[in-house]
């Protein structure tokens, strides 16, 4: 993981997406994965005794909640202020009893938060919200912003796929997207980083590799990808209640998911010209937990081991991302709850093809999880 | 199963519930319970050829459903009038598109009904409007009412446990109470039918006949029953979400669930004195089903096979009663999608004590089934 | 339908596979769905009060089940054998109790079945096996095997897939694929029907007239599949646990599933030429459904409509295969318990290309419901 | 939590049960739930630096990978043993790929482990077995014990629920119950600890308390448990396939859980008399969590809120025991993949009565989450 703190002269308080990645997702030890070390070598970055104080807005979603599981437990980091508009007043407990006995503040709405005792926020805002709320945060502040408003670079694309013209565009321009293994330099230097879509994560992390690599053609990229119902957020929606999703499978936004512009995005840059995907997303009947199946041509020569080999050279070093050995199949049951992202490469019957399989806990590697 | 058609002059228009039920159900062979036989000899009174014309209020929710599921194969039964008032104008199946095949009419608003080819109405809308709007229905209308508005005898304790006073205490007069196998012939001549609660029928079947018999004390009856997401309606609620609810079981309403007067209601009358339960429901995840743990004292000298023999007696005639042999356990799963009411009796630890377990689908024996 | 009774001098007798669909699956309204009309016109090969009578062979696996659930109330047939060897002596009620209200014969085993009063046989045994039994049958029966056995037509292509030559090469050559809705003439005049593979049957309903009719290139279609559960059967295997598999996806058999040499072979037919394909399966964590997604390349200068309209007009007087209106998008949930596929055909982003996503019930059209 | 390291004069090495628990667990913060803090100042029988070094024999059990998933992150344990007879040679990371990035060693045969570099032992094997195996192992080793096989003191009484004599019964002697709350004195200098079952935490927790204070009645308690999946083990059976158990509840065992005997040993011993319970297990489709509901009878002129203060103030300091506030109802999900028992009081309808339930996770609380 390389240093993780990411430079500057008060390190502790600098960087903060990789570093709160790189130690609090260490130190948990999850239902399903844990992580091969607890301490980090890398965290020195960290002055011992050095404490990050965090505001959490939003927190009364599912990746809030999540950011608090993973920061609550967490030496160099201390929650606190929680933003929750409508549950403003309650205890945090009343409103995620799993983390009921943790010390936390209560939380508050945005507008009465008190960011004089904070280093970095996290943002777990709706989009169009997130723009202007971030927009008014204090200028020292580090922020991690987990909604879609700071992940597409080109602010027209922004407006036709969100339905309204972007409402911090000087900031859009100042944002750096998130995706540590792949941008972790520029990471380190921003103020505001654009944490990427979980679907995204999912797909450019093999494919970002591959295609710069010029391993693959951009031409027929199809993705069939599947996401647990958490992704759906915390919204109370007749159509993700228990008796409509259990014991069943349905394709959705199959012509225009929101994600798909994003991986366009990151794709394009990789092939350094305009990438097209066919993106076809499922919802299942399981809480967390993400499966992208990539079916790719190759270029020409190029063999299913080829791009196995380009992967896991790619990610040695890098703790969350492991390519699975022989024919291992990578299940989303063994990353829920964890950072890490799993991955395997396969022939494909059709010959000059290859199938790719990623897995991510939605809400960890693919919202909160961070490095 | 005896006369199910019950009685009067025109027996095809006459004592619908019953008459649904044994013909309806019994063509029904669902995912997991298939009934005996498909055609009754029973429902002679009606008249070959003759067709019960029937308007489902409240279709879009899902008992509204399964009325629908019941009715629209069978040969007896026509839906003419389908009304659902938030998605007037739409076509049944594109709210439940499971029923997409079947000719069917659209859903209209209650108030632009027309109710002149209806011989008989089934309305599943909430408690309280269900008040209101049956008032309003032509008097010659045979009615199956589902929810829990003329349930209860006494409007007090409605008002008590309803938060407001009936707004229909004459029609509350005339209702009969439609648990079939213990009031048959009262539903035979009945024009308005008040189809008990999940919960109730599921108890009631068991106890009222012990009861009856003083076979058990009434003084301790304690019940820990488990129900499926469906019974909580379609209302978008967080707490319904399957992120909520997947994995995991809680109780809920444990001092005051609406269904214990109903409960108490049917008990103290087997008892000739009044009855107070301890009754704990809770929410798991299942979509539908529904168990009910019944613990109960004996008489002095009885055994829990004098219990189990006379259940047996009781419904030996009974098609959708069952009382299992030996020391089979009923589950839920075996009565899902079915009319059938699962039970068994055992011997508890304690001397003196017996344990009785029964289980149906909360939405079909439980609310659409009937009979 | 036509006429479903598949011809022949005693027509009861004859042709059982589409007419055991065709009237029984009418009857069933499951939990989830139902057909439109009770009592299907077009049975009417069968002469009023002709029975037919049936043996189940390996009755106690989840095939078995379904054909009993779907038989036992129908009218027309009688269920007189059913075998399972490890569960001789036992009472079917004992081994699926959900079916235990059921008037039914004990379980035997094999050997033991008297085939004397017997019309037609539904094998539901494991491959291998199945060519064994069959070939010791009365020649009067009439078969239908839910088995791989009689599916591929190269018996070379079984013993490579197999891992063991065909020991009924003869019967190979006289059983006919049983996908009623391309083959029908065919099975009305069979012996010895070979019933479809579960994702053969999702995968040809929609691509093989569209291959038929040259409006899709075959060179390179992508499918990924996904089912549920009861496609593994019932035998016990760590990897089918509940534990194992609840809240989850993955991908399995990815470069050789056995379906897909089936698949090929109704491809390859339908395009005159071998078609070779891409199809991952995918286990998630329901019991019964399944969908495919297929990614086509279309023929030049047809649109997804195309594809739509020509899929609609094929299947216009199909009772069991239906084009979905609009955008609406399948759900398995809307089609399990039923005999129906529902499928619908969307543009995709990358020009030139469609995306066709079928549903099924895995147990019922995709194995013991025929026709 | 007191002094977790249970004294002796190497307390590094000793009292390895509590010591485990007070750190791993503390340290780890799970998808659903997470410890108060992260180090405990209680771990300071631990020298700085020290490492205890731990075998874990059947570690291919869900309690195995529960120890391992623990164990493997935590700063002062190395796993240096994994046993595992039947997949002896291979990586435990094939076995659970959820822990495949952890540094483990392969999984041996028992009879190939050596001991010299362990100082204490989890053992995760099947009852009798783990009798056997025990009484082989050095002196010199702390065991954890997760099996039955020590639990009852009175080996006739073992004999009699497990259908053999006890074939170590000096060791049963020696050995110290492990429910930590209750009995942390004799857990600290005990050489052999038997880890209580899950159903018998979750009862015994609350109801000990009460009991020796003498607040409720012994004659008349009512449980009604329900058990995840997990509690039945990986071992392949048809009864806990996903397909038969997905979506559903069912009670078993209802005359004899083998929980029974330790259950009432441990409420004997705190009334000091005998007490027999009514016990009904319940297994429902979740693959963790345990939810306890006990009906009790209270003694005269006590109330429920009597019940809540007094366990209030029992577990005041305990870190793993939280009485939740007011109404709160405990649900299973708040604790999955925690060591949290979370429960609460409730008013029962019949006056003199109490409902009190509990919740843990049976894998952690349940099993390998020890303290």
């Amino acid at each position: 993981m390389g240093s993780t703190a990411l430079g500057g002269g008060a390190p502790a308080r600098v960087g903060l997406a990789p570093k709160v990645g790189s130690s609090s997702v260490r130190v948990r030890a999850s239902v399903a994965s844990s992580p091969q070390k607890q301490h980090s070598p890398n965290t020195s970055g960290v002055k011992s005794g050095e404490e990050v104080r965090i505001a959490v807005l939003g927190a009364s979603g599912y990746t809030g909640a999540e950011i608090v599981r993973l920061l609550a437990n967490h030496p160099q980091f201390r929650i606190k202020v929680m933003t929750a508009d409508r549950k403003a007043g309650e205890q945090f407990g009343s409103v995620f009893p799993h983390l009921i006995t943790q010390d936390l503040p209560n939380l508050v709405a945005v507008k009465d938060a008190d960011f004089s005792n904070v280093d970095a926020v996290f943002c777990c805002l709706p989009h169009g919200t997130t723009q202007e709320i971030i927009k008014g945060l204090p200028q020292e502040l580090k922020i991690v912003d987990l909604s879609a408003d700071f992940r597409l670079r080109d602010i027209d694309e922004y407006a036709e796929w969100y339905g309204h013209s972007h409402r911090a565009p000087e900031l859009q321009q100042e944002a750096v997207y998130g995706l540590t293994e792949v941008l972790r330099d520029e990471i380190r230097n921003a103020r505001l980083v654009a944490n990427p879509g979980c679907y995204p994560t999912s797909v450019q992390l093999p494919l970002v590799p591959l295609i710069k690599a010029k391993l693959i053609k951009v031409s027929n990229i199809i993705i069939d990808a599947k996401s647990g119902v958490s992704g759906a957020g915390r919204g109370a929606k007749e159509a993700n209640l228990y008796t409509e999703i259990a014991e069943g499978i349905h394709a959705y936004g199959i012509k225009g998911h929101r994600h798909v512009p994003e991986i366009e995005q990151g794709l394009s840059e990789a092939a350094e010209s305009k990438v097209t995907i066919s993106f076809t997303p499922n919802l299942i009947c399981m809480k967390r937990g993400m499966q992208s199946t990539m079916f790719v041509e190759m270029a020409p020569g190029v063999t299913a081991n080829d791009l196995y080999q380009h992967l896991k050279s790619t990610y040695e070093g890098e703790e969350f991302v492991k390519l699975l050995n022989g024919s291992s199949i990578p299940h989303t049951r063994h990353v829920v709850g964890s950072n890490y992202c799993f991955m395997n490469v396969f022939e494909d019957r059709i010959p000059g093809r290859a199938i790719i399989i990623s897995v991510i806990d939605n809400l960890v590697k693919g919202a909160s999880g961070l490095l």
